[in-house]
């Protein structure tokens, strides 16, 4: 298997997504570091940490086949010379429904390796309520359902 | 309000689980990067971004009261000279319930300003299933429930 080089993290996270829309585990596993210290979180999954982990996580994820269409929007990302995190809003279109889904709020962390920027976290949840997120205003969650 | 340095990002965490212990939001935000780039997730909540935000959601949480109490285990850091992040499990007793939660997972972002180590993204949500984080292995999830 060939080693892809990201220049940057934002190269790094492009080819994130890309493997992610074409479900291709040997294409998302050149993104992340080959280091053990790696950490997945899907949405409403348990904290996937290490490389079998992680890749076994992909791997059942993918099973289900491709066709995803994944937006980002409203990224804000914090960048120094050796880690980048970029926190995103994914919006995800999957093929026969009709009605978009409430996006998925995404923390990624890039580091920079002697391979270039890889992937080393990547933390994703569900955000409640809203159908589009670019219509969706940004608010203060209410009520007493919070407990952190 | 006086302004507290931290020299270390571990430092800046330290403080950020003792404010949410205290339910002291001038203790939290003091942890917080005084920058507009900022992004706070509560578990299952939506992406907060700003102080505004991040403080109003912090002032509900913390109008409930205080008295939680928040082991972190698992810690996995992610570590440069200007950004740091922690990959944790925060377990999590309220005063009242007999059964342990599930553990919560958070990305903590720490950047190193000028006025030393602040959090700049904290990005909690809740894992499924085990009681225990101690007990419970860490599983890849089943099942066709997984979708990005």
């Amino acid at each position: 298997m060939s080693t892809r080089i990201f220049p940057t993290a934002q190269d790094a996270e492009n080819a994130f997504y890309e493997a992610l829309e074409r479900a291709s585990l040997d294409a998302m596993m050149q993104v992340w570091s080959e280091d053990e210290d790696i950490i997945c979180v899907h949405p409403t999954g348990q904290r996937l940490a290490g490389q079998e982990q992680v890749r076994e996580g992909w791997r059942q994820m993918f099973a289900g086949g491709s066709g995803l269409r994944v937006q980002v929007t409203q990224k804000v990302t914090v960048a120094g010379m050796m880690v980048a995190v970029h926190s995103v809003n994914e919006n995800i279109t999957v093929p026969g429904e009709r009605r978009a889904r409430p996006p998925v709020v995404a923390t990624n962390v890039y580091l920079r390796t002697a391979a270039g920027w890889r992937m080393v976290v990547h933390h994703a949840s569900p955000s409640p309520g809203s159908t589009t997120v670019e219509q969706a205003p940004v608010v203060p969650p209410t009520g007493p359902k919070i407990l952190h």
